[in-house]
């Protein structure tokens, strides 16, 4: 089983709102910061879309979201140093799993491999996995591959990698782009709700498909599911 | 810290010596499985040297046990079906850790990130590691990197992968060409003393050498000298 991690493994808008209120210490008392973190989180994609991979060169994730924040506060008229800019770029390697994450995982891992199969750095994906407690049996990631999903190589390289043909392998995530590109190269796909990814205020798409093997409304579920 | 896995972490002799006495179900009693585990790992290492590894290709490790397996079973005049072959080379798949290894690497993971740098198939890594309880926080191996140890790039991948610089990575190996490789490239070094590698009869090297940070006796030893 191959998981997406930021979003569907681990709750970015609380870890990253709470980090940036800590780290602002009413510096900025107009800003609403859950309305930031959704932008920059948009700012990402569209930035990780927009990114060119030729052979040879990696743009880091972490710069990507540091890039991306820096215009963001540049916009919002907020002047932090660059330590702090650091620091709550470093949120997104700290990003706390949802409540049913790590005892889903356990319970899956008894029965499956589990692996990441995320955009993130390694490094924010080994951080977050050993801080969180997700115990994966291995973690890949685009910066692997030299390319970003959707892009196909990044779920072959993955399959090839656990050696096995994609039609044993279930790709797991909140975003129906993700799986989506998964089911066009014949692996099995899990759909799990995440209804709070972009908190309380913002709509997240949680509406099941039929389209997908599995449709889950969290890793408890999914292991129900799977008789794991 | 990274670790090698195949001698270090894990008994390939035992495990490949008592699987090849299953699969042969007496029908070739003259034939030391000792000698011919030992010599089998002898060529792997000979043909891993001399494997080529343009960009863009890839020779799986899993091919080169089973290639090394054919030409020496033929030397031996031993005539095994196909499945048999198989078979006996996915013992290499499966082996067993240290009786150290398992509660060593849980002591070390409580204060260090884990990660294996291994020359064996990723998908060998990940099945043994599942099989035996290896909890590694990363799996790092050739395959990811496209060179074999002990050539730089994979100890400077895993590097770039971990987000961290050389001098704050240890290198843990039976083998003291794999730790010195690292050394050279500014990496901390364990030498893990394995005596048993080739089996009780054969001579493994396991004198400690000033020249590397730790030498240990086992992983507990290493837990111990790290105050893990």
């Amino acid at each position: 089983m191959l998981f997406d991690v930021q979003g569907t493994a681990t709750d970015f808008f609380t870890t990253v709102t709470s980090d940036a209120v800590r780290i602002d210490l009413g510096r900025n008392p107009g800003l609403n910061w859950d309305d930031f973190v959704n932008r920059w989180r948009v700012a990402y994609f569209a930035a990780v879309a927009a990114t060119p991979t030729p052979a040879g060169t990696w743009t880091s994730v972490h710069s990507i979201y540091r890039r991306t924040l820096d215009a963001l506060l540049d916009e919002a008229g907020v002047e932090y140093p660059d330590t702090d800019r650091e620091e709550l770029t470093l949120a997104w390697q700290r990003l706390i799993p949802w409540p049913d994450t790590v005892q889903g995982l356990r319970r899956l891992g008894v029965r499956y491999t589990l692996a990441t199969l995320s955009n993130a750095d390694v490094s924010a994906v080994v951080n977050l996995s050993k801080r969180g407690g997700l115990q994966w049996d291995a973690i890949f990631t685009a910066e692997m591959v030299g390319a970003f999903k959707p892009d196909p190589a990044t779920y072959s390289t993955a399959a090839r990698y656990l050696g096995l043909p994609h039609s044993e392998i279930m790709m797991v995530a909140s975003h129906k782009y993700d799986i989506r590109a998964a089911a066009a190269l014949g692996f099995q796909t899990a759909f799990v709700a995440r209804p709070l990814e972009f908190g309380p205020a913002a709509e997240a798409d949680t509406e099941y498909d039929d389209a997908f093997d599995l449709n889950a409304s969290d890793f408890l579920d999914l292991a129900d599911q799977l008789d794991a």
